[in-house]
């Protein structure tokens, strides 16, 4: 069958708070082939990945999205990478693409197991799945008593794993950021598994990650995340030369299989963090997943929005016994919260694990989306290329 | 003083072919600070940069590039790199907000020439400009007769160096393509540089690039220019081995600092090509530029667009004697001919040289591109986020 229609619909909350928290506003993707529908989602700037859907072409190698997607035929697993093949083709010089394409990508993945009524995981390939360690992943606190409360509350939350990022970390003194890291492991308990996510913040400046490396190792963190710009290879290796103890994580600005190679290739990472929302959605993710085996780097998802979003960068490494780690927003916006009807929560174990039902398992709840949907309008020559559609099944 | 406006200007020839010519669209970018306007321009896919410029913002790394430009100072060179920085940190998850920067970075020096009146070749530190051998860029022939035909255009225009891409170029046989490359050879004539374009066509497939390396040694063919896709690195380096006296050349898709230094770091390049219209403006490419020369790798600009980007593209190089190939596009649309009062004309020694006029040394014709301005309207919730301004100095 063909696909009949690709519609993207932007969602958010009333209010964007300036702070870390990606999930404030969502660009939620429908795919619809035959009598199929499959759902999938983009990270981030929704009226930009809305754009680089409908936009007029410039040439040959920087058509819209759409082009390469609408009236594709969709019967296999086959053609979801083909139709990968030639957005990145016919939209090579459009740097949004990327981020476009994945939400289309993850749709096409959730309507074909649909169809053939199986999960995602078992259309990658995976016969056995294995449940994942969730890390309760939230903002540090504006102090270090902040930061204790909010470990605190995780460990009562029954989580065993917490990461603490962005906020004030990085952004002021070293005494504080060491503050910061002991507060959050006492909060945690001696127990839990702690990571440090210092969102980009030395850009290329190995010195000044250095300075927090010891407090770190005390506090036995298990990564630090991001110290560097996703570009910055030789930084990353030349810290993880001196980390001790500590892993190097990162990866989620990779909005290509290859930036992502040459991360597991140059870094000397111990975790590769991939967003299945940027990269070029679950097939890119599922690449880079045994890449990544295959060097014995471990694969995590970056997940920081919707149980949607969520699922599906579960599927790409459910089959990867030992990659036990997996992202798990606690501090989502009612907006994500709402977006889907199931949701991915822990059994006793403390553990998720990726859905069982056919495609992503996960449905999006249109009633309570509505009030969250933005209109849009954009015209070109007088001619409304995009309109919000509604938001329906 | 501040900068008081930014705004973009999406231009167009009535109809965009579908060919590998990106002249046919231009994304303007004026710059106002007090009495002084800068003006820049963006590679590609105008749409979808204006709309990275004035998107809501969806958390506090991923802010609309005009949050980080609009009320600045701009009083010195070290502001303009201030403001790349923080473009970059609060746009680290809009992906395309690499290539609105660049258009921007661009004005800013432009802007801040004029106000100095020195060309920004002297604002960059240049004491000395060399003149470029500028080779003319064009698409390959539909057949190999209609190759020769161009080559010996070329050469009757004056042109000690030409460039043939993309068109049929690796998208058939291996004997089409050495046909091609024989009669691009011979329409230059011996004595000509010549290089060729496969405008990422292989993707990393190494094999397929391989089988195209006799003809293009026997034809003394210069570079080989994109074989691959940006990122795959291990592929151009395993390519480079085995390619004889043909270099390889790469980088056109680099859109920050890092990725370019990638590609110097592990591609085996001989030469890096550079758009000051994606990688962040003139301020990354000269970066760029310092790096390349330290490693011994050729830099060189990419521009198929007007004369206003190729003075763009030319400033932050123009300090390297040994750099003396440039892209010099010869078939541009009306459109990128008639955008640029000024134009950079070849000298009797067929070679081109920076102007040394203030700024960028270049003026856009107002009144000859009213005709090519293209309405554009971007509703969010009802209110207009942009609207085409008036095209005026």
């Amino acid at each position: 069958m063909k696909i009949d229609a690709v519609d993207f619909f932007y969602l958010s909350m009333p209010q964007i708070l300036d702070i870390g928290d990606g999930s404030q506003d969502a660009l939620l993707v429908r795919v619809q082939a035959g009598p199929y529908v499959g759902w999938g989602e983009c990270e981030a700037a929704p009226l930009v990945s809305i754009a680089s859907l409908i936009c007029p072409p410039s040439h040959s190698a920087c058509k819209p999205v759409i082009t390469s997607v609408l009236g594709q035929t969709l019967d296999s697993v086959a053609d979801i990478y083909r139709i990968g093949n030639l957005v990145r083709t016919q939209s090579l010089d459009l740097l949004q693409a990327d981020h476009t394409l994945s939400g289309i990508d993850i749709a096409l993945w959730d309507l074909l197991g649909k169809r053939f009524e199986e999960p995602v995981y078992n259309l990658l390939g995976t016969t056995q799945t294995f449940p994942k360690t969730p890390y309760a992943s939230q903002l540090f606190g504006d102090t270090p008593h902040a930061t204790y409360e909010k470990g605190l509350q995780v460990r009562q939350g029954g989580y065993n794993a917490a990461k603490f990022g962005w906020g004030p970390f990085g952004q002021g003194s070293v005494a504080t950021d060491v503050e910061h890291i002991h507060a959050a492991r006492e909060g945690l308990g001696p127990e839990g598994l702690l990571m440090v996510d210092a969102g980009t913040i030395w850009i290329n400046d190995v010195e000044a990650a250095e300075q927090r490396l010891a407090a770190l190792n005390e506090c036995k963190v298990v990564w630090l995340e991001e110290p560097f710009v996703s570009g910055a290879l030789n930084a990353y290796r030349q810290l993880a030369a001196k980390s001790g103890s500590v892993k190097l994580a990162g990866g989620e600005g990779c909005h290509n299989y290859f930036m992502a190679e040459q991360f597991l290739d140059y870094a000397d990472l111990g975790f590769i963090q991939i967003d299945a929302g940027r990269i070029g959605g679950i097939s890119e993710a599922h690449r880079v997943a045994r890449e990544a085996q295959r060097r014995g780097i471990t694969y995590v998802n970056h997940t920081f929005t919707s149980h949607l979003a969520l699922s599906a960068s579960l599927q790409p490494y459910a089959w990867i016994e030992d990659a036990v780690i997996c992202e798990y927003p606690v501090e989502l916006s009612s907006l994500a919260q709402e977006l889907s009807k199931e949701h991915l929560t822990l059994d006793n174990n403390g553990q998720v694990r990726v859905p069982e039902r056919p495609g992503l398992g996960i449905t999006p709840d249109f009633a309570a989306l509505q009030k969250y949907l933005v209109e849009v309008e954009i015209k070109v020559k007088g001619k409304t290329l995009y309109q919000t559609p509604t938001l329906a099944g």
